[in-house]
């Protein structure tokens, strides 16, 4: 399909805007009339600009308050058409958005509204020109498809059609199916948007929440699906309103809204094939090699230097984790502790840069297990992810990889049924395991972003892996506000919380400002008997987060736990949650490793899902007493 | 009366708060649960440091999901109670806040409420504690403070009584004016909070958008004022969940708070004078000296140095003011047109450090015209605002004045009706007025204000000085999005639109990152005949504002103006605004004085009270260009 996008969905001037938008590569743009007339050039020089660009100015938008005016003002309003057909006619676009009249003294009568629209599209046919009428959720007498169609199908003129927005009738719980039954060539335009479900006034909500599909919540392959099925051939388009989007770079934006309307593309694709829809009208929409199965974290590799590299692995020998192999060409080694292998990697320039120079010791790559590496790549480039091909030394393995949004690496690795061989051929690996360790498996690795960047990322979980997303939750630091939104592999294999905080004192800012740019947060292991563990742990000296006495007072409150048991809780400091269904989650954090990212050991039990979420707030408090303790009490 | 905050209105740990609360004047505090189970020391250890810092425990909440609770759960609840007792008897609080039930599997039973309610007094009453039951607008069954008061009156125990929140009516659009027949004692506790009208779900708008009294929309004298009739003699307390104070300094927050308390019980007496309300029943409420007439802005001075004075006044001299007077003893001068004063002031140290080392040049003091000087000071101190004393020297007139929240100065000037003898007795005046300049009067001065601050300079103009404020209007840079909120004088003599960018790179965001704080953004004079100024100044060779044909071509779309004066408001880069009552105005911009401020000259007619919103975001196009243009320019 043609991709097109409105200017009002990017931040800067309208040159910064074009140019992004070819960059990205959409084959359109629609042209928001305030940028227009902010802009100190002329329609004809914009239309240039795009020519030079490659860009189709695919409309104008929007006019507004016409149809059932008041009368008296009819004639002016026809007079500002003609104003805004000159125009387009010198920006060389033939369609123009006119939406549905929200004017509180507009009349809804139906021979009305047919005259005047039909008086519109005479005016608009005699220059060739186009009229696409689209129902703002808040018109005043028309607010749903229904509607523009039924006005449409009676004036029956060849200059006026529909113009679909997801957002309008998605906000209201239309149901969009019966579009299917509008001819394809009656729907002169269609623009999707995506938003999160709030519960708030539909115009305050459309103008700054509205977001690029695949981000929000509306089911938007639903909404695409009965227009492929109509037959529609035009572009499709994204308009958003987004107050984040007003000030996000607009290079990398656009490049997302790109990412974002193939994401759709393909899960509309999915829709249809389910609901046996004819091959050929799957054709325009975008293909790629479907997602792997995923099985885990493979490994975790860290950048540290040689003295970074030694304190870590102090800390995790203490967890348990044993040193089993060292590279056979370079400064990196291997521990592992039961399904778990963390590579330590402490050569300069593994990466095409130092990474540890760039951002002190931290996680510089993600393994993750999946079916067909090959595929999986083509897969992420296909939706222009940023391969990697690393310096492979000799009896090296090469591994599949993708850069993730904050440079880190993703590797692809094939999964082996007898365990992996890339260890065999890079490592000299120890003979025997000695860890005494229970430790498990990754359960969850927890991302700290920066704010601005969480739907960036989300998006490219959701599109090049294929990972879901969880709604976000919002957790109070005591220094300001954290939001969380976990993504996970399709079975929860993997699972990645990223946690966003817009206020600069949280846990998370400060984890943030010492990695200049995103970097992990804290990395969750999993066990059968945290209880066997966290003493293990306590007694090799591992610094664990402590947690306040009142904690367990509460809990004491909240649950029927006899006064030894909770004793044993508070005396190792391990959190406890319940869900609904009796799903229950025991967990325990370390102090910070370099004041950076910290370690969480966990049990769950009976089909507990979460995070503890219930538990993120003790566990923040207690993270900014850790920070910031000794002032504090030496203060009182 | 005894004036309360809850923990949770303010950022920080417990500590930090109730440090906070105790600093800014509070009798008492409730302590917020969640606020204690993160606190790393016992109950006991909390009353104490509260005794240590002279607050009194006002109460202890919440507790939630009690009455009419799921049958099988009604015991474990009492002996969650009963816990909560034993917590309360250790902080040393009588009173627990209960509000409530929420839950959906809740019975709404009028008996079954009554019994749950009467056996909690019960159980509370039998150790001395009390209950302050409270209906949360979005309680399953009991949403309103009538429901509360019934079942209260209903069960007529000692220890139950009402608590009422003014966020939990007026959200609901309740009537409070009943309460007034509520017998006093049986209201245990009042918490006020306001809000932003928001068209959105109530518990999302409760938790996330409260704000101190005064900074929001609801009428809470209204609210408070019946409750003072009822008799009721306890706290007035502030339980406020804001995003934005979870992150703010905690100090200065707690102080606004309490400042937000004292002019609320001010609007309150005045309301109850209005209604007639018995003298004795007003005692309790703060009185402060009531606030002046104002008479419009003296004199505006700036911080310059030698260099940029000089520019600045090469400046003014081309809009047409003169050199009107020379400081007796200090390097100051005095540039005068109509009845507008500027006072350039190059004294490095003349407000007690350097303003220009610290803010280059910028608005260092506002001086307005009041009708008592001693009196609009000492109304000033009595809300806690810093006066000021200056070095005076010999022969020199000694100004009341007040701190802004940024630093600067606002004298308070005792208005003349002959004129100010202050420029007779501090200056050498000149003999002759040589300007040609038409501008009259000072009409409005904009400031960029840090995004977080809004609200605090809000509250600061109502209450030291009796402003108004209009609603907040959200306006688009290219960059980001701008909010504007107006602070009015009554009888608005006085204008200052306040604006504010979380974005960082706004027009907004730009000048106060120059200003390392706040600073005045631009200054508006008014004149009777725009053209005639403005052709002036484009003579002396002011630079003016560049603004888009296109927004020319689009005003010609909106109105029915000929070519000619088209051409004419183009010529002069005038913009151009039309009410809906016929009231216009003209308006032309300055580029930037040192890239800092700019200056607008207007021409408003029938009656046009506002500041062009309408052409905010040309205006703020225009200065993007501005100040980028050159960049750009040679990139495309």
């Amino acid at each position: 399909m043609k991709r097109s996008i409105a200017t009002v969905s990017l931040s800067g001037t309208l040159p910064e805007k074009l140019d992004a938008i070819a960059a990205a590569g959409f084959d359109g743009v629609e042209i928001f009339e305030n940028d227009l007339l902010y802009y100190d050039g002329s329609p004809r020089e914009v239309r240039q600009i795009c020519a030079d660009l490659g860009l189709g100015i695919s409309l104008f938008q929007p006019f507004r308050d016409f149809e059932g005016c008041r009368r008296d003002r009819l004639a002016r309003n026809l007079d500002r058409a003609e104003r805004k057909f000159d125009l387009m006619q010198e920006l060389g676009t033939d369609l123009v958005l006119v939406c549905s009249n929200a004017a509180a003294d507009s009349v809804g009568d139906r021979q009305i509204l047919l005259d005047d629209l039909s008086l519109l599209a005479e005016r608009a046919g005699a220059r060739n020109l186009r009229i696409g009428y689209e129902a703002l959720a808040w018109g005043r007498h028309v607010n749903t498809w229904q509607q523009v169609w039924d006005l449409v199908r009676e004036i029956d003129h060849p200059s006026l059609g529909v113009l679909l927005d997801s957002f309008h009738t998605l906000s209201l719980k239309g149901d969009p199916s019966g579009i299917a039954q509008i001819p394809g060539d009656k729907i002169f335009f269609v623009q999707m948007a995506d938003a999160p479900i709030l519960a708030m006034d539909v115009l305050e909500w459309s103008r700054h929440f509205r977001c690029f599909p695949g981000q929000g919540e509306f089911d938007l392959p639903g909404f695409l699906a009965p227009i492929i099925q109509s037959g529609y051939t035009g572009p499709l388009s994204l308009e958003i309103f987004n107050d984040g989007f007003r000030a996000a770079p607009t290079r990398a934006n656009a490049a997302d809204g790109l990412r974002s309307l193939l994401y759709l593309e393909e899960k509309t694709r999915e829709r249809l094939v389910q609901e046996a829809a004819p091959a050929a009208s799957l054709e325009p929409l975008f293909a790629p090699p479907k997602a792997s199965d995923y099985k885990g974290i493979e490994f975790l590799e860290f950048a540290v230097d040689d003295n970074q590299g030694a304190q870590l692995t102090h800390w995790l020998e203490r967890l348990g984790f044993s040193k089993a192999g060292q590279h056979r060409s370079k400064n990196v080694s291997l521990l592992r502790q039961g399904d778990i292998n963390l590579v330590l990697n402490a050569e300069p320039y593994s990466f095409g840069h130092n990474f540890f120079e760039a951002h002190g010791p931290s996680l510089c790559a993600t393994a993750i297990r999946v079916q067909d590496s090959a595929s999986a790549l083509a897969r992420a480039v296909a939706y222009k992810g940023q391969p990697y091909r690393g310096l492979v030394g000799p009896n090296e393995l090469e591994l599949a990889a993708v850069r993730a949004p904050d440079g880190s690496l993703i590797y692809l690795v094939d999964q082996d049924e007898a365990g992996n061989p890339l260890y065999e051929s890079d490592f000299n690996l120890a003979t025997a395991h000695t860890g005494q360790g229970g430790l498990k498996r990754i359960d969850h690795m927890a991302m700290a972003l920066p704010a601005d960047s969480l739907d960036s990322w989300v998006l490219f979980y959701k599109s090049l892996l294929d990972f879901e997303a969880d709604d976000e939750v919002v957790l109070p630091d005591p220094y300001g506000l954290v939001k969380s939104r976990a993504l996970r592999s399709r079975c929860s294999t993997i699972r990645l919380p990223l946690n966003i905080s817009e206020n600069k004192n949280t846990a998370i800012s400060h984890a943030l400002s010492s990695y200049r740019g995103s970097g992990v947060h804290h990395i969750a292991f999993e066990c059968d008997d945290l209880f066997a563990e966290v003493s293990r742990a306590k007694a090799a000296g591992v610094p664990l987060l402590d947690i306040p006495l009142n904690y367990y007072d509460d809990l004491a409150a909240r649950f029927d736990f006899d006064d030894e048991f909770l004793s044993e809780l508070a005396y190792f400091n391990v959190l406890y949650d319940r869900d609904a269904q009796g799903g229950e989650l025991f967990h325990v954090y370390t102090e910070p490793f370099a004041g950076r990212f910290f370690f969480e050991l966990l049990q769950r039990k009976n089909g507990y899902a979460g995070y503890g979420a219930a538990n993120v707030a003790v566990r923040l408090a207690a993270m900014a007493k850790s920070r910031t303790g000794a002032v504090r009490q030496a203060k009182l």
